[in-house]
């Protein structure tokens, strides 16, 4: 199989370049990674026991030693390979009169499904991520970040830069800080909008470390609340509870996702959780499985996995509360391990 | 012509969601855009002209309104269409065995073409991030914070922050500051490493306003200067100088990329400058055309792009001297008017 998703090249090998394709046997022949040549020592010290070919063109040069290998049908990931890369992969299959012609085969999300159970180094980098984020939030409330006067962006700003100061490398996708009538918006990039007393505060954030991404939404409220107010925070939080707790390995996903969305439908408010509940996450933001109302297949001892209901009420205001969790406490954690919660900021109603 | 990756359907149509695909006729039929009800009402507020389609399967839905409409023959981005994707269109068209069936036609790039050239308007914008980037430097400079014992991570941060106060929507990239023998590696990302006395510090960054990019590499020293130092500088200053003038409308892409390349040969460190000599920027900061040994083409007036040499000693330092410049000072200009630099920040060597 011909591997050309610089995440999954990254998974299966370890090489964090940004050029790179990777050739796995089904056999036990070693894997072959091609990069070019500003990588050479870079790949030979991440992925020391693979073959290792550089090859500014890596993808058609592996095909050729596939071919040349003797192999017969090459999976490529058809997901990620666009039509003119695939023609550019079928031009470099030797010539159609040889007596052993290659086939191209789809293989698409066969590496992603296997990234969907995390081994106990990915929980690791995961919660070391997930700290950064809690302690950079915890820090942002003690230090009076968040009060009236202040703009959505400069609360991101700070946000940022007290995750770098706790050891993330990055935020791990554009901070979400809304505020008002904003946070009834599910996915608002933060403006000059200043907050103000009485407003909803929503904040949805990550940390990356070592190319994992944590995941984390709370809501405040500035000053005292509106019954409104108080009211939507107590159905999300039961809604975000059901969720959690329906969190089991061989959970149908969609069963996940109706777990939260029943408290919020009766509540009477449904048509207001117009997103899905939540969503994998590791070495990319959004990964498998997607926890959603369509969602096939069922939940996998150590996903990690975000579970994040909302009310949204337009003009008005909206809360979201998210957590990251590892399902079934892990990959090799006892039946009925309950899920091991990664975000541990408190969820109750805090006002400011 | 179907087009799907999302900045070309910004470029055409001003709509900037993230889900969304666009259908033009080759007649003066309106082109339709498909995206899903999130963003309903932005589409009809940055794209009032065109009609507009709520599906979540966009791209399929317009593929098969094109049949319905008579088209035989519709354009696709095969540099961007994956093959599922393209698997999925042709799915989408209808049965074959109607009477005028429709073909799926490889249309790659030819969007990006019109984007090479940028009207008065993107200059506009272009300009503000270049002006963004000099003012965030130019404050960093003043306020001492290129000095020794700060880490190369707190420096990028710090200009980060100043790119933002400067009316800076997000950094353009990931800021690159490199110092000491870090200054060596052409694309090196920001550590704990700490500035030091004698050191060359680069610094290449860019500002993001209103979805386009600048992009400006400045090298500074430390303390007096070795000679070693100052011949390097001497030599990049020269050949970016160089290529600069070389900047006309109709000069072979490859002779702007000899002019420079050719005054760091002649002063014997051809092997030290490994990369293309620039790129143009727009709403990507990589686009065409690419200016380097091997590229096929010509400058257009209207252009907007880099001009970046450099010379990069191993486990010493390295220089990089980078401008954005508009071509022939713009697509209308009088014809001889010479290149508008948009990064005005000085280039003669600054000893800190």
């Amino acid at each position: 199989m011909l591997v050309t998703d610089l995440i999954n090249v990254r998974y299966l090998s370890g090489f964090t370049g940004s050029a790179g394709a990777l050739l796995v046997y089904a056999d036990d022949r070693a894997p072959v990674l091609a990069t070019d040549g500003r990588y050479r020592t870079q790949a030979a010290r991440q992925a020391p026991d693979l073959h290792l070919a550089i090859e500014r063109s890596g993808a058609r040069h592996l095909i050729g030693e596939a071919a040349a290998a003797g192999a017969r049908r090459v999976g490529f990931e058809a997901h990620v390979v666009t039509v003119d890369q695939f023609d550019a992969l079928a031009a470099a299959l030797p010539a159609t009169a040889t007596e052993r012609p290659v086939e191209l085969v789809r293989a698409s999300n066969t590496v992603e499904a296997l990234r969907e159970v995390k081994d106990a180094g990915e929980v690791a980098l995961l919660r070391l991520a997930c700290e950064a984020a809690d302690a950079a939030l915890t820090d942002l409330v003690e230090r009076g970040g968040l009060r009236p006067g202040r703009s959505e962006r400069h609360v991101a700003r700070e946000l940022e830069a007290l995750m770098l100061d706790h050891g993330a490398d990055a935020p791990s996708f554009e901070t979400i800080v809304a505020a008002g009538p904003h946070s009834a918006i599910p996915h608002h990039r933060p403006t000059d909008a200043v907050l103000a007393a009485g407003d909803f505060v929503k904040i949805d954030f990550g940390a990356l470390v070592a190319g994992y991404h944590s995941d984390m939404t709370r809501t405040f409220v500035l000053g005292p609340p509106a019954d409104w107010q108080r009211e939507i925070y107590a159905v999300v939080e039961a809604a975000q509870r059901a969720g959690r707790e329906a969190l089991r390995p061989g959970a149908q996903l969609r069963e996940v996702d109706a777990a939260a969305r029943t408290v919020i439908g009766e509540a009477g408010y449904a048509e207001t959780f117009g997103h899905g509940l939540g969503h994998g996450v590791g070495l990319r933001i959004h990964e498998a499985p997607g926890i959603n109302a369509t969602a096939d297949g069922t939940l996998l001892a150590g996903a990690v996995v975000t579970v994040e209901p909302g009310v949204y009420l337009a003009d008005r205001g909206g809360v979201r509360i998210e957590d990251t969790l590892v399902v079934g406490g892990g990959p090799s954690a006892p039946a009925g391990t309950p899920p091991d919660l990664l975000t541990r900021f408190p969820k109750e109603l805090t006002i400011l």
